[in-house]
């Protein structure tokens, strides 16, 4: 098992609030279920996640969706480091403040070079979906260009 | 004008602290140009933008482009209110820590019911793309789906 | 039911020859299953649908995903025209000539205003995946822009 | 000159009927202009080329910018086989039987590993925007996966 897959296997059920991601210790992150290439976060929305209408903003949801299908590749492989070639997100329905919502990472194709993955957005209950994004990533060692 | 695009060019030079868009107040932007249908806006990299590896974080950069092209639609229109279909971001190349980068707005396509705007992301002296999203909003009231 | 579901239902098993959409009618499809909601087609590459390297073009894949989610809207509802916003192509893996590879078309919300669906791209026996896309439809009568 | 952009350039103002790539030859092409990283080709919507509603297919528009970014990056090197990571669609206006529509491609970010390319759909007098499109293509031998 690889170190990232244990840290987040050892985090289940809590709050997330060291992540080696800077980003994500803003998000009030709870760590709800961990598997090889499986992920589930959920996040209390805060005013600071929200756009002018106080409602979850879209770029909010996309960051999340980023963070979760980067964290679930690493569940996959620690051996390479990944670069995201591209994010693609759907909007569906909204969350407000104070409001859980659930992020749901998986595994599309892990391909020789390229992974592909989605995050799914959902309220509490798992009856409506917020959001779905789907990404690719390319192995390689970082390097400038 | 409308009130947005007034806002905007009002605070063109400064700061943006007391946005209408929490998300943004924490992101250190600074308003370079407006015009309607064309924004520009900077950002310096801080670590909480930043991913494990201490480079913008590609959810960063896809929330920069989600508010960018959301407050260029409406330097357009303040009548209507909109919301987002879909986000997508091609990623190109990283930004560091301290590190200013430019978002820069346009809209691609003003359609009776949907809107079409892209974000650009590049770094302080416009030599290097780091990345470009695309958007789609649809004219709407804001309700529940 | 509506008369597209039951066109479609009265065809499985069966080559689509007259097809209301006239690009459908050279790509060889077979109807495998019709559920609402829900579709299975199956195709045989020929060399006009391949590239110059002999496998399945990437353009014929995406008029493939175009078309199999827009019939996959229809089995819903046929009261509304449906106008496609966005088509996102996700490419996974390649198909040669004499192939049989199957479309599976499925829906991922239906709003009151959008339906977002995707539909996945595998070979025969669905094994490996060789594409998926995801389009967000918008409710409309008809119109020019 | 590689010999890609050669043949290109010594097609402008001429059908493309012996395409290497089988797709395009039933699609009426006409090469307008070859530069370097820029390509324009014209087409005349036919039939075959629509949906039900006798308009252009969005799959056949995502087929045709599939196929013109391809072309536009082989323009810029003959060297490397590129394989599409993923191509996004926005469709913006329609087309009909008989209309002239031009196809305009471009290089938006040629990266070490990635090309990020574009193609832009109009109308004849290029007065109204049909589609857009964008895809990420990686720098490979051509392998199975």
């Amino acid at each position: 098992m690889n170190k990232i897959l244990a840290y987040l296997k050892a985090s289940v059920g809590k709050e997330v609030l060291s992540s080696p991601s800077p980003l994500i210790n803003g998000l009030n992150a709870k760590v709800l279920r961990v598997e090889e290439g499986h992920l589930e976060f959920s996040y209390v929305v805060t005013e600071e996640m929200t756009n002018p209408l106080k409602i979850l903003h879209g770029g909010t949801t996309a960051a999340i969706i980023d963070e979760i299908v980067g964290a679930t590749v690493f569940t996959l492989d620690k051996s390479h480091v990944y670069t995201t070639v591209n994010l693609a997100v759907d909007y569906f329905s909204k969350a407000g403040i104070g409001e859980t919502i659930i992020a749901i990472g998986t595994i599309i194709k892990a391909g020789d070079k390229i992974i592909n993955a989605q995050c799914e957005v959902w309220n509490e209950d798992r009856s409506r979906m917020i959001a779905r994004g789907y990404s690719n990533l390319m192995k390689s060692a970082y390097e400038n260009n």
